[in-house]
C-alpha cells in the first residue's frame, strides 16, 4: 500500500464572520479576519490517496484523472473567487479554512468515480504557517 | 557595502479592473482576476536596504528600527485588508501587484528617517510563482 | 475531526555531550556537534491540534490562545538561550533535539488548558534535513 | 516513542514504459513520461526511523550510520542514473516513483541492521508537487 | 521601471560528455554527470522581464502572452526530453546547464515579440544548490 | 557571460555584544542577540561566480573546485562552532552576520585560485527572514 500526495494551487479571499454573533465576539474570535471587505490567501492543496501499485503500469493512481477530478470539483469553483459572497455552500456558513477543507472534502467524495484509489485525507496551507489535516468522515 | 534583506508577510485581497475600459477589454487583460468579488493572497515583501557596516556595532541596519518601520507604513496599512474598497490610493488605481509595489515603495520612502541606509528596492512575491522587483524613482 | 498545524521558529545553541561518557564515546556519538564551545539552529517548531469544528465559529482550535500558550511556554523560554547553560531542565540532560522536543511536549502538556483541543504531536526541524515528531505519552 | 526524518537527495531519469502494452495504451496511462529518450528529475527521499530516545546520549537514532546505510544502499545506487537501462531492478519492472519508492523499501529492509530503530516508512519527492509515502510491509 | 519574474518547470534529462575529449578528461570534468545514460533533474526556470507599468491597465506584462511565449519556445521543447538524443542543437554542444540557459535566452530572443517588455535576464535552478542566471548578450 | 551561484549549509552559534558600549547600549541595538550565553542559527551561503562558459566543456565553472575551495576555507572553519569563543577574528569583532560575511568574502578572495572564474559577491541566509548580500571590494 502506498498514499500519494498531489499538490494544488488556487487564490481566493473570506471574510471570517457569524452573523449570529455579535461585533464585540466577532473580533474576539477572528480578530482582523473579520475585517468587513474581506482578505486572501494562495491557498495550497495537497490531495492524498490511499491505493496500491499496480502490478503491470507500476501506478498506484492514474495522476491525469486526479488533476481532472480536482480541478473540475475544487479549484474551478474555488480559485479567484470570494468565498462568502459566490460560494452558495457559504452563504449560511462562516468560510474559515476548517469549514472550507470540510466542503473540498464533501465535494471530492461526492465526484469520486468508484473504483478509483481511496481518498485518504485533504492538507490545506492556508499560509505557510496553518496547516489543516482533514480527513473523509464516512 | 552591503545588501541586507528582510521579510515580511500579509495577506489581502484585491480584484483587478479599470473603469475606463469595457467588460470586454478587463476580461482580455485581467481573466479571472477580474472577477467582480475579488480574490486573495499571502503577499511576501522583501525590503532590500543598501548600508555599511557600522565599525562598532557591526550592523548595517537596525533591524528593530527597519521592522518597526515597515510595520507601521505597509503591513499595518495592507494586512488583511480587501485594496480596492478600504484603501484610498487604489480608489482610482487598479491594484495590480505592480501598483502595490509602487504605493509600498513610496510610502517607505516618505516614512525613511533621514541618516538611516538608503533603501534598494523592495520584491513583492504575489505568488510563489510571481515576483516583482521595484526601485526607488527619484 | 480535524488537525490544526502551526508553525513557530527559535533559534538557539547547544552542545552535544554527555559527562558520564569519555571523550572517545562522546566525539564518537556526537561527531563535531561535541566542539566543546556549541553551536546553532533555527528551531523550526510545528504544534499539531486534534479538535473538532466548532458549528457556530467554523474553528477547530483559537489560534490567538495557542499563539500565547505556545509563546509562553517554549519560544519565550527557548529562543536565543544555549541550552546546555541556561535552561536547568539540560543541566544533568543532553539537549539533543529529541531531547528539547520531549521537554518541550511535557511543557505544553503541562500548560494546556483543560478544555482545549487535543494535543496531537509536535515537530521540531532542527534543519531542513532533520525533523522529529514527538507525541505526548501519558 | 519518536519519529526521525532525515532527508537525502538524488537525480535520476527513467522512462515510464511497459512492453506488454500497446504504443497507444502507453501513450494513455503515462502521457509525456512515455517519451522513448527518458526524461529526469531531482529525487528528494526522506527516511523516517521509528525510534526510542537512549536515556544516556539523548539520540533516537546514531546519523552517520543512518547516512552510511542509506548512503551505501540507496543513493550510490541510483544517483545520476538511468533507471531503466543501468539498473537490473527496472529490466523488467517500470520505474515509476511508486516501483522505484518500492525497491527502496526493499533494499533499506535488506541492509538494515539488527538492533537499529525500526525504519518505518519513506517518502519520495518526484517534484514538490507529486510525494509518495510507502511504509514496509512484512 | 519594475522587474516582473516568473517561474516555470520542466523535466528533462541529460549526459555531460564532450566527443573531443578522451575518458579521463571527460570522467575529470564532468564526474557522474558522465555517466553514459544520462540523468536527470527538475529545472525551475525563472524569467526576467524589465518594464514599465502600464498606467491604465497597472501591468507591466501581459502575463498570458509571456506564458504562451515561454510554454512555446521552451518548455514545449525541453519538457519530458532527454536533451543530448533529442534536440539538434544539443547534437554537437554538450548540454551543461550553462549552454542550456544560453540556448533558452536565444530561443527568447527569436521569438520575443517586437514591443514587448525588455527580456532582462533568466534563472535556471538545475538543483535547489545550483542556480544558474544569464543574461541576453547582444 | 554567466552568474553561477551554489549553496552551502553550516551551523554556527554567537553572541552580539561589543566591549566597548555598556549595557544599556548593547542591550539596546542587540536585544535578545546580547544574551551571554550566544545562540544560533542554520546559515545558508550562496556563493555566486561570474564567468564565462568554455566552449569545449559548456560549464561556466569547476564545480567541483568550487566545493573543495568554498569547503577548506569557509565551512571547515565555521560549521558548528562558537564564533565568538573559537575563532581569533571575533575575539575583537563582533561576529554579526554583516561581519561574518565580509570575513567569509576575505577568506574566500584570499584563497581563491587565480584564473579562476570571478567571485562577484555572497548572500548569507541567516534565517529565512534575514539575507545579507556582499561583493567583494577591491
Amino acid at each position: 500500500m502506498i498514499l500519494v500526495n498531489r499538490r494544488y494551487r488556487f487564490s481566493a479571499s473570506h471574510r471570517l464572520h457569524v452573523d449570529a454573533l455579535d461585533e464585540a465576539a466577532n473580533d474576539e474570535i477572528f480578530g482582523k479576519c473579520n475585517n468587513p471587505f474581506g482578505h486572501g490567501h494562495n491557498y495550497e492543496l495537497e490531495v492524498t490517496v490511499h491505493g496500491e501499485i499496480d502490478p503491470v503500469t507500476g501506478r498506484a493512481v492514474q495522476l491525469d484523472r486526479l488533476d481532472e477530478l480536482v480541478g473540475r470539483s475544487v479549484i474551478d469553483r474555488y480559485d479567484h473567487r470570494y468565498l462568502n459572497e459566490e460560494l452558495p455552500e457559504f452563504a449560511q456558513t462562516v468560510p474559515t479554512t476548517e469549514n472550507l477543507g470540510k466542503e473540498i472534502v464533501r465535494r471530492l467524495r461526492a465526484a469520486w468515480p468508484s473504483g478509483f484509489p481511496h481518498l485518504e485525507r485533504i492538507s490545506i496551507f492556508e499560509t505557510p504557517r496553518n496547516i489543516f489535516l482533514i480527513g473523509p468522515t464516512e
